[in-house]
């Protein structure tokens, strides 16, 4: 039989739940428990007020903040931050009944994991934009929730403003992602797009960062590329299903970047970008974060600045990109403050915890490094002399590397000044090239070790 | 007090519709009724078929086909296909209380029009990807989904694969969209793309298109940009919440281009893209078809082949762009198999209806194309003799339209031989431009009506 049509307030007879769901149905305002009140946390205090009354009729239910957890009470907050309702305990919150939903943008793995764990245990819905947290206990959290029949949304934590997870989880609800090609560091894109563009050196363009607030006064953890592996587990999780240690993710920063390779890459028709790239393999996946040539056409080439950009390469739906600012407070505010509308909306209809449900995890063996293939961009420090090409060449063709380009730069036959010998190869297993590499680095007109950059134009 | 943890399985105690939602709940199947079966209606039935078991397990319920309406029972369909479903008779579906969801995949106004709203008034939840449809009766539609509290899902009327809709109705709820970009039409995309890149002409592209199966066999809604402009109308539903007579919509299609156009556009540092462009200006909104001038350095220009792209600007978010195949059997399907799982999940929690309450829509003036600013690229065939550049620019100056570069092609001197002369122009309003062309077109050099295109580089 037909289900009829049916208005939220028609609900069913009373019964315990029945009741509880009934309150919200009337516009019982849904309770937020906000914990952490910097600029993201800011930004969603802002985006709350300012959309107060769409957000509610689409939630059925006005959204309240009813407690904010910061550390200072006498800091200075947003307009919107009604200074009655910080706390510095977070009991106050996670403790408090009436708190429907806790929203957490503290950041850090400690205590924000240890609150987030409570606040599901407590049967609270979850808004979470740390990526650090779900890369490092992603899974777990997701099996409580489910467990305890609670919403964990993170839309945040990846990309920012980009509705990657939400395109994930839903878009391709349809379809099997076969791989994903992603720019999620925007300090490592800002860094190289300056580089590239202007010319500049790495760390003047690091420093350009810092002053620009792109980049944290220590900026090992984006130029290093771990904030970017971070984010590519937590795509894992949503795209292959994938349940990763984050600690097996390979990953190269930016720091060996320097102008040359970005000469070189512009003559070859390249742009140097750092990706996130996953690949489900069936038997495996592939997951590695690094700095790679993409062709200059290339939509990701052309993604520039603090921009994010995620490709996704779909079975039925073929190629797809996200692309949007993967940080700053607003962008991410956004982000949060659709999952808690999201977030509300099923717990005022009821259905509180279906869409963590969704999500499946097993865990997925990693493709080792040296397994992977690819088209590599390789650049030789070498000394100027005779049989310079037959000891670069050699180890090359005895591994099985073949040489699709080369060029040569430096003023050849002035003797022992040093030159640079660039090869774009074809495609190889990294294992293979790894021990010509060995070999070359033992020749002794080499003068520096040799760099390796892979190619993405799949 | 807080919400405690519910699973779906704990429904209310009994009442009429309590019982009705626990049937659902307790995993009796959402019959789907399919009106059309081509290449979109074939593909649904394969994706529905692939992933069965993920659908049924996020639905908390099996999706289950009951019935297929066709024109021709005999003619050859996917293998996913059961025969024995195949019906000629729209009361079949229509008129079957057994059918919880309907699928419309047939296309054209009617009497596609007909049967969905035929649908809406049983209570059934419906799924379109009828962009003409939308376009013509939208509001209409969407209007008598709400009023009969059914969802009406309609993610894979703009852009096929790509989660436009999703992205504008759940991603944007927190913020507001300020303006939208957009590659649309895959036909015309392919046709610019393939001018622009093989050098080949306008006629030779279109049949290329045909050959391919990317333009129809007439292919004026496609090239004349009508289909572009319905699917404006049915973004600017979503982005701005607007009510609009898509009959009221500037549109241009790309006939008018020749490869002469790609030639300076190339030179002045850009693409030709066939754009739908909409803007919020508060008091009213600015839509508009036609095809512009891009940076060859945005993501827009490198948006190639049948692709498309929407590049949107959010008040908070700032810029984000969604990418990927705008049309297609497989991609147009995986969207209209995620509003499937998104309605049958509505439908399953007893909250149908609840996200097409979301769309609001008022009437909203169009802003009339003269008021219209722009940068400009204008291409005057003229015959090469002295005074014409005094008879270009002094209109021009006169109307206020200021000139940034210009350039004259041809062999100057030669006399009477006719030569490009093209300028691009500072931003200036389109009125103001249109009457300094109609000068210009009364001067005796003029050998051919002058060619204008906007430039869009916000």
């Amino acid at each position: 039989m037909s289900i009829p049509p049916r208005a939220p307030s028609e609900a069913p007879a009373p019964s315990a739940s029945a009741v509880e769901r009934r309150r919200h149905r009337g516009g019982t305002p849904i309770q937020i428990g906000l914990l952490g009140c910097g600029t993201v946390g800011g930004g969603v205090l802002r985006l709350l007020a300012d959309n107060a009354r769409y957000l509610g009729e689409r939630a059925q239910a006005p959204l309240v903040v009813r407690r904010v957890l910061v550390r200072d009470l006498d800091k200075e907050r947003v307009a919107e931050c009604d200074r009655a309702l910080l706390t510095v305990n977070p009991a106050d919150i996670l403790d408090d009944p009436a708190i429907d939903l806790v929203v957490e943008v503290m950041g850090g793995e400690d205590p924000a994991g240890a609150y987030v764990t409570r606040a599901i245990e407590q049967g609270k819905g979850v808004v979470t934009a740390n990526k650090m947290l779900l890369a490092m206990r992603g899974p777990a959290l997701v099996d409580l929730a489910i467990e305890r029949r609670v919403d964990l949304a993170f839309e945040g934590a990846v990309g920012g403003g980009i509705p990657i997870i939400r395109t994930l989880r839903e878009a391709f609800a349809g379809d099997w992602v076969e791989s994903l090609t992603a720019i999620i560091n925007g300090t490592c894109n800002y860094v190289l797009t300056r580089m590239r563009e202007g010319g500049v050196s790495l760390s003047a363009a690091i420093t350009e960062a810092q002053a620009k607030g792109y980049a944290e006064a220590n900026p090992a953890l984006d130029v290093d590329g771990h904030d970017a592996a971070h984010k590519l587990v937590v795509l894992a999780m949503l795209a292959f299903g994938a349940r990763v240690d984050h600690r097996a993710v390979f990953v190269e920063g930016i720091r060996g970047i320097d102008e040359t390779d970005h000469v070189f890459a512009e003559r070859f028709g390249f742009a140097i970008k750092h990706l996130a790239i996953g690949r489900d393999l069936g038997a495996s996946i592939e997951l590695r974060v690094h700095p790679a040539l993409v062709p200059k056409s290339s939509v990701l080439a052309n993604v520039n600045g603090v921009l994010n950009a995620i490709h996704l390469e779909g079975r039925a739906l073929g190629p797809s990109l996200v692309y949007g600012r993967g940080a700053g407070d607003l962008p991410t505010a956004v982000s949060v403050v659709a999952d808690i509308l999201d977030v509300a909306r099923s717990i005022v209809a009821g259905v509180a915890g279906l869409q963590t449900r969704g999500i499946t995890m097993i865990p997925r063996p990693l493709l080792p490094m040296s397994e992977v293939t690819s088209r590599y961009y390789l650049r030789f420090p070498v000394a100027d002399r005779p049989g310079v090409m037959a000891g670069l060449a050699g180890p090359l063709g005895e591994a099985g590397v073949s040489i699709e380009q080369m060029v040569q730069q430096g003023a050849s036959g002035s003797g022992a000044a040093p030159v640079d010998v660039v090869m774009i190869t074809h495609r190889a297993r990294e294992g293979s090239l790894r021990e010509a590499l060995a070999q070359i680095e033992k020749q002794p007109f080499m003068i520096a070790a040799p760099r390796l950059l892979r190619i993405e134009d799949r």
